[in-house]
């Protein structure tokens, strides 16, 4: 494994970052990507699943994000003085998702889909936010979409998957609030990665108009992103290219 | 009872409303007022606990917005061709809300703030958009808040009541995208009726600096927004004096 020079140049030296999600297509590609950095100390990777990446900074532990004692637990895991803590979770589609009308509503895949892409990151966020560390920069993000815009919603569809990522932009915003009053270096962002080819877009990549991101893709453009952000833009949703995404 | 000039001319005569949540403190107001108008000829009032305002205009019937099955019937029991269906029904706070911060979150509370606000407007919609009558304009609302506001988002707090409410206002633009390619009179609105003496807004009251309207107050206002709107209104989010509410 060749290093490079980090994507990670705004943050310092001795990372200790955070993957939540680790063994999904994006996630795996952000653990091999910050195991390659060279300012990064430690790889905390927690997922549900098996984790397919091992590399010697990596410590991981086992993490399902909407089981409270298993956020509670990887958090003593990981422990304080965390420069970074992506959230790289997201559900999109299920027995009844996503839902092309509203005649195709059912109320337990709404709740589903909210638990992973709402409730979830937001027992993450009560775990981990306390973690960050307070004395420079550090960014708490998790993965949202273009889609969970309203504002630039024009197809409609797929609702309970756009309205479960406008409540955690939502949220995003809350937390910039709340954490932002005592830590003021600190950035929370909701990230577009854009299309990415995973498990998640497989089967909506043939109506796909603009390019198609491989994980490894998604990771440095998701990092550069992070790299360049700064307190000023704590509480936004941001696409995979830095440009702001309205709600 | 005495009548009055309707606060629905803008649809016609012989209309055929529907009050989802007639028994809390704006849909029961609301109730009054529908019966009160001379161009109103039938308010189904549905409700899960007990109705206590009696007209002869009204037929009622209970629901539990969160149990499918309920929904449906209601929808059965009113029949097709409605002018207006208002979705009064929403929560904010329980054992565990509204969270002050994000320590505060609490899994059972998140799906419960959701189901309620986001999930069961969703399931109305499911059966009730469809009977919409489709000659002329027809107006499906339901009560969102000012609080659903991201870009408005500057106190934070409340985390789970904003994101289930922004998480309905992405809904209520999808469905007006839906319905608006066959049916171009329609009309999808969220609403914010201000803060209203009621038992939801109770405990909050002593920090409200703005006026608190009576739920007669909030009634007339709400209904004089859904007589003005148009169908270039659709999908948006709009407070009780008409003015827009930007997501």
């Amino acid at each position: 494994m060749s290093s490079s020079k980090s994507t990670l140049d705004s943050f310092g030296d001795g990372l200790r970052v955070v993957v939540i999600g680790a063994s999904g297509g994006i996630g795996e590609a952000l653990l091999r990507a910050l195991s390659k950095a060279d300012n990064v100390e430690t790889v905390f990777a927690y997922a549900r699943s098996e984790i397919n990446f091992y590399h010697e900074k990596i410590k991981a532990s086992p993490i399902d994000i909407i089981n409270e004692d298993t956020v509670r637990n990887a958090a003593q895991h990981c422990g304080e003085e965390l420069d970074l803590v992506i959230v790289a979770t997201g559900m999109l589609q299920d027995e009844n998702l996503p839902e092309k009308s509203f005649k195709d509503f059912d109320l337990g895949a709404m709740q589903k889909c909210f638990a992973v892409n709402t409730f979830g990151p937001a027992l993450v966020a009560k775990y981990f936010l306390p973690l960050l560390r307070t004395d420079r920069k550090s960014v708490f993000s998790v993965l949202s979409a273009r889609v969970s815009s309203i504002s630039d919603n024009e197809l409609g569809g797929w609702h309970s998957y756009r309205a479960s990522k406008v409540a955690l932009n939502m949220m995003i915003k809350n937390f910039a609030i709340e954490i932002g009053r005592r830590h003021k270096q600190a950035v929370i962002l909701a990230l577009h990665p854009g299309t990415v080819d995973t498990r998640l877009s497989k089967p909506f990549q043939g109506n796909v108009k603009h390019d198609i991101f491989s994980p490894a893709q998604a990771a440095e453009y998701l990092l550069k992103v992070t790299d360049q952000c700064a307190a000023t833009d704590s509480g936004k949703c941001f696409d995979w290219n830095g440009d702001l995404i309205l709600p």
